[in-house]
This record gives structure tokens, sequence and C-alpha cells, in this order.
């Protein structure tokens, strides 16, 4: 009997945003045909380029640094069109005045973090002191004019609930439609190449089991929300809001907005994409 | 705002036996409310028993060894009434005949390896000369007269895929029965003392959930086979046909067989259980 493959080794992302997806995987019943692995993005990142995982999801700019080695999965990515909710620069100064002052980088995020920047030096001409620091707004202010963080510190900053008063809050989505008039990508999904090559049907299976799962979430977004406010400090309707925010397509509006962001950070923007099988 | 709480960090065997399981979790949709590690029974008692996991699946003789730190959950175990098909003692001679021996034990089993001392020694009255050694039954048989083995490789066992002619292959669950007339156990679900007290409504919500899921899989057996026999060496009316062997009940009959097993190895038969809230 020729031994059968081994389940494909899968990444998911352990925040909020994400959410949807793995639901989706659930209820279609796609997670039994996958060995998960459940951890931050960062981390996710590196087991995939070390090879402990076939496919996953990536932090667009880590993605965008390993690109040779990686196959880009088309049709789903976190992203936004405009306003995020989760990702933001919050300060106690107007942004054209931080030149030369003290921002803390959230040091859970990679994407956000690199788009802060971009921002800060290309739209409003700044040179701020970066410095990374653990994302607690409370803690990141008593040294610093400003904040970039994400998440559910940054999904709190966008109900206003904020550690001093005067403070104001600006999203990162937003910020990138203004100056682009582009959608932005945060995270997308790629498997490694050596893994594509030996078996191209799992990673088309796991596309599919992908896309079919974002399309059941986002049907019942929710239920999705229902059950993930129990474990999460935000009411049932916010998070139905901020699902409804996200954009988990990745068509050619959404892949504008990754080449518009690879270009001005000076990124490759040639992609090895999973296409069709023959 | 209070902070919510965590999500339960709830443990899932990575074996065939427990595959309905996990689909149940998925299909409900339970899995989302839960935290889930996958690994194999022995890490999964480990990461349990020294806090890394909050409610978990336990090899028997585990559970045994540590009942005094677990509250054990109704309702769901692995077991079976008779044959089991995946627990077997293979050997080359009549088990009368082991007396002074070479027996390899599987080093990925502890209570089916338990359960075939326990019979050699008190059914068979032999006293065979025991090793560990990795479930392989050709290597097992080059300097050993008689092997225990489970899982896949049990399986395989019980389908007649053996290494060589005449072996005689000696189902576990089978020869257990005979002896006793009782149904026997090999894993149960338990949590933490310290986190059931922390938490109780959390564990019996993971505790509904692992029964509706169990429940739910039943009735698709022929589903969870089909997914399964993508990933394992067995075909799809094989593998319904071992889940349908197996008996995921933990009711007062299974106890019984519980508590014939713990008495005659000499473990504890007092059982802190979880009952129905207040």
């Amino acid at each position: 009997m020729t031994p059968p493959p081994a389940r494909p080794r899968v990444g998911h992302i352990r925040f909020l945003n994400c959410a949807p997806l793995y639901w989706g995987l659930a209820r279609t019943g796609a997670l039994v045909n996958m060995e998960i692995t459940q951890d931050t993005p960062e981390r996710l990142s590196d087991l995939l380029i070390e090879g402990r995982l076939d496919i996953g999801p990536l932090s667009l700019v880590e993605y965008l640094h390993h690109a040779d080695d990686l196959v880009l999965l088309p049709d789903v990515a976190i992203g936004c069109d405009g306003p995020v909710m989760s990702c933001e620069i919050v300060t106690r100064r107007p942004l054209r005045d931080l030149d030369g002052r003290s921002v803390a980088l959230g040091s859970t995020s990679r994407t956000s973090v690199r788009l802060a920047q971009l921002l800060l030096d290309r739209r409003y001409g700044v040179r701020p002191d970066y410095h990374g620091c653990r994302p607690d707004l409370e803690r990141m202010f008593k040294d610093s004019d400003a904040a970039v963080v994400i998440g559910d510190v940054g999904l709190r900053a966008s109900a206003g609930l904020l550690p001093e008063e005067g403070l104001q809050v600006h999203d990162l989505g937003q910020l990138w439609k203004e100056w682009t008039g582009l959608p932005f990508v945060f995270a997308v999904w790629a498997a490694r190449r050596d893994f594509h090559e030996r078996a191209p049907e799992l990673v088309h299976e796991v596309h599919r089991s992908l896309t079919e799962a974002r399309d059941l979430a986002l049907g019942h977004l929710d239920d999705v929300a229902g059950r993930m406010s129990q474990w999460a400090p935000f009411e049932p309707a916010y998070l139905e809001r901020y699902f409804r925010t996200l954009d988990y397509g990745f068509g050619p509006r959404q892949v504008d907005g990754m080449t518009g962001f690879a270009e001005r950070i000076g990124a490759g923007t040639a992609h090895r994409w999973l296409t069709d099988p023959d």
C-alpha cells in the first residue's frame, strides 16, 4: 500500500481578524484535512520560512521579504479599503509635528509599523525617533508623543478607550487610502515553493478551503462575532462591525494596494502566484 | 471593562480514534471556543499535568496516576466493548508460551502496554522479558517473540498486514472482555482541579461541546471516514468499521471497566467527577 500523504501543515493567526476564517474552516469541516498551528503572525512567518509549516498567513512585509521562496495565494487576504479600525497611530500632537519626537512602535506588528513609518516619512515629511515597545498605550505615552498599535489594543483605541485625554487616533488604513486611493493588505497566504512543487493539489485544496471558509463566514458574521465576544473585550455588535470593515478579498484592486506599498518601501513586485491547475 | 476570560486550553489526540471528535468539534463550531493543542497522548498528558493545558484527554494509566489533581469528565471516553481493532499483542507462539521470552512493547502506548502485561501475568500466568521498542513490527520481531502495538500499526495488524507468516494477532479489547466480561477504557478526558475551581462553567461548556461533537460525528461516520482515509493507509469502509467498533461512551458499564482495570493494577478507584452545575 502506498503511504498516504501527510496532511498539509497550515498556520492560523490567533488574532480576532482571522476568527471568521477559522470559524469557516471549522464549519465546513476543512480543519480535519489540515494540521493546524495557531500562533502570532511573527511566529507563523518564522515557521513557514523554516519549513515547519507548508502553507500559512504572513504579515505583508514578511511575505515581500521572502517572496522568492513562496507561492502566493490569490483571492483571500486580510486588508481594508479605507479604515481598518485595529491599526493606528495614536498621537498627542498633529502628525506633521512629530519630527524629532519619540514614537513608540508596538512590538507585535511588522507591516503596520512599516506603513506608519512610510506615511510619516513620505506623506507628512517627518523623521521621528522610533523605538520598539510592548503594545500598552499607557506605558508607550510615558516617554513618547505617539504610538503605533494594532490588534486588541488598536481596536480599543478605535473605540475611544484611551489612557489620557486629548489623544488623536489616526487609522492607518484610512491614512493610506487618502494618500494613494488604494486598499491596503496587511496579511497574505502563501505556500512554500518546495511544498507546492511536491504537492500542488494540496495547495489548491487548502486554497479552496480558505475561500470557502471566508465565503461561509461572511454570511454568518453575527454568529462569529457572538462567539468571539465571549473571549474578547468587545461587544458582539462592535466585533461584527470590525469584521465587516475588514476586506478579506485579494483581487486586482487589493493587488494594486500591495504593489503600491511594495514600490514605496523598495520591495520587489514580482510574485509567483498559485495558478489554476492545468 | 472586565477583561474577558481566556479561552480554555484543550488538548486533542492526533490519532485516528479521536478523528470523529475533532470532526464534530469543527462541524458544531465549538473549536472556535477553545485553544486547541494537537499532539500524542503522552505529550498531552504531560502538558495537562504541567498546567500548560486546562482540559484534555489522557491515557487511562496516566489519568489514574494523577487522579488527585484532576476532575474526570463523564459521558465521553475512548474505549471498546469487545474487540478494539487497533491495540494488539502480536505473537509467534501461543500467549501461554511466552514465559521468559522477549516481548517488545510499542513505545507510543501506555495503557495498552500495561493492559497487555496485566493479561499475560494474571490471565496467562507468564512472565516475559519486556523491553520498549519503536512501534515497527518488522523490527520488533527481529529480537522478540511478541509485540504490543497500537494505532496505525495495530490497525494494519488487525487487517492482516503482517511482516511474516504464522503470526497470531490477539486483540487486547477482546482478551480483556473474555477475562472480565467488561468494556475497556483506553483514554478519558479530565480538567485540572485548579482550573475547574476557577472556571467550572468553562469545564461544563467544553464537556457539552465534546458530547455534542461525539453525537454529531456518530451520525456521520461515513463522512469522517471518507475524509480521514485521504491521510491514513486505510480504505473508507475499513475506517468506518473501526470508528463503529470503538466505544465513545463513558457511563456506568465503562466506569465498571475502568474500575476493574484500576483494581487489578493496584491504582486508586476514587474519582472527582464533573457533576452537574447546581
